[in-house]
């Protein structure tokens, strides 16, 4: 089932994996402190909890610390950064090393803006468990182009797999560089997951979503490429499907949360 | 129907009593100031537009000064405080407090994280007509722990009544610690509300949106404790009848919203 | 079909040029940059992609400039303005009007509210290319009070239609005063549009999302005029149409975020 192309080999991610993933999920669900941006949060809440995970923001930076010390990871989504927001999340980050808590960046935007740009590549050395982006936030946070030819889309992820593999080697962190095909790398290993539905680029948040779906599964113990990809799996999935049923990107949304819900059933 | 439990007199808040204080908000429906977290603004300002009530955030602090004083009430909730909000909460509240506006407070997650947990306990002072919160929260609140026994979970808000007790006594607020069934207290009369769904805890700012609707109910003229208490047998019977028909917590939202807005009927 | 009242001439907005402003419009979706309020952050993102637009949502003082540059046009709305957002949008717009992006103003509560007022009067220089707001934001705005008589209700647009085609000939902006009947001028001609429903009054974030529409086809080449009138008029016919169809305004938001995506077909 393996593919090689350009020296990669990608490995479609199994769905026994992801069912036993998310088994492993339910039997433990985290307490995910999400420092996002302004505008998903409620999105992002909602997510979690149809997932049955324990989502809470956490904002003045002493607090930001004291929780992320508790929590069983961290998210940092610097979508609507700000630098008041900016010294929480390095105040939540360093508590969250100390108390080895694993977080996740979602490197929103990254590449043109300069202040977040500056300010993710200052995370890469702060040990991020996991990166989460599309392709040209992947790219830019890499530092490689696209090898040589153009980036057909902002939505090819495929192009950006050599990027994120040297992403995910420089920083040792799991790296999904997501689109119409999801590709998550530990740098040597490729799982591949599709799904999805063009749909949900209608919708704010569901990348952002699925960034803090990430974040709760770097809490489990175990192969945490594996949780990364079926975080990644079960966002598709229900996605996928549940993009199937309904009239547009408004009634997608009740949907999408009770899809999550009902998975567990 | 009153039961007696460790020298406590409970009454289940009757349905009359719920019927016309509903009637009552629908004659003068109030202008209601939310300083409210960062999660929850828009769900919170969807509930009580679908009520009747008009929200309105104004975050500022000379701003909110101004127009705490001139709202029919202010809900001061603490979920994503952080040093510019809490000056904005201090100048709303000390203008409400000169105006007779009466004020809300949600203490979001107060006991374990310090920065918050001062903040509330300072705001004991400052004279809110009202507290909303669940069994820890209270606890923390009031200082007095379980009663010699563990707290069965965070939902017990059984367990919390004696602090929720204290506190309107300490405070001269009603206390509302809600729950499974929620306790409204003057500090000697005790109201219990029953109703309400498991699904609702899937759902992010269903209490904070119940702190805006105590918030709003404080706007009127009368017997606090039952507007209170009205207040929680609203999201109650209707959250309890919507979790009934509805297929997760995603479509549980619009639901949740038309059955308020519907009540009026 | 033209009306004459007071001396000014009112046409009702002709379908047609509705459905070319809207046939343009998909050619080249915008990207619009959004400042907007706390609470309605989200919908209004949603409500941009449904029709398949391009929100974004940058904040810091530098970033937003450097964004704003790039955008095809800017959104201001001060509903929750505080004194860092407030830099915000200044160095937002300073380089919006650099780089000749249309920036839009959505002067929420402007009148009782003295940070904002002084914040909208002093943006009323530098040049939008459009205001969108209710009758007494409008008249506030404007200096002009209703004319010598009452102003009937917040939503009596028709009587600050006056109001608005001064602030229209002061500022050169298109300005929108928008009610159960939205009036858009250029300080010469008016065009009415008709539609809507009372239902929208009671969801978070309709009168803020058409702003943000206006906004976007700020960004169309051609007579502006006709460009904002559009904005108003697929508002208030999707949510005219949807809110017959719906329960109430839970309900009301997603059938309207899909009957703004179903527009296209």
């Amino acid at each position: 089932m393996n593919t090689t192309h350009s020296d990669i080999s990608i490995t479609p991610f199994p769905d026994a994996l992801a069912e036993a993933g998310l088994q492993q999920f339910y039997l433990t669900p985290p307490l995910v402190h999400c420092l996002t941006n302004e505008v998903v949060q409620s999105f992002t809440a909602n997510v979690l909890l149809a997932l049955g995970a324990f989502p809470a923001m956490v904002v003045e930076a002493q607090e930001a610390a004291q929780f992320s010390a508790a929590a069983d990871s961290l998210l940092i989504n610097i979508g609507t950064l700000y630098r008041a927001r900016a010294e929480s999340m390095l105040a939540a980050i360093t508590a969250a090393n100390q108390s080895a808590t694993p977080w996740v960046l979602d490197p929103v935007a990254v590449g043109g803006l300069s202040y977040r740009t500056d300010f993710a590549h200052h995370l890469l050395v702060l040990k991020p468990a996991a990166i989460r982006g599309n392709a040209s936030e992947i790219m830019a946070l890499s530092g490689l182009t696209a090898m040589g030819r153009g980036v057909d889309s902002l939505d090819d992820s495929r192009a950006a797999l050599p990027a994120a593999r040297q992403l995910a080697q420089q920083t040792r962190a799991i790296v999904a560089v997501t689109g119409a095909v999801d590709y998550v790398t530990d740098g040597e290993r490729v799982f591949a997951v599709s799904g999805g539905d063009k749909l949900m680029t209608r919708v704010v948040g569901t990348g952002c979503a699925l960034s803090a779906v990430v974040a709760a599964f770097c809490a489990l113990e175990g192969d945490r490429l594996h949780h990364v990809a079926t975080a990644c799996w079960l966002m598709s999935q229900v996605g996928g499907q549940v993009a199937q049923q309904v009239a547009g990107p408004g009634s997608f949304i009740p949907a999408f949360l009770d899809g999550l819900y009902n998975l567990r059933c």
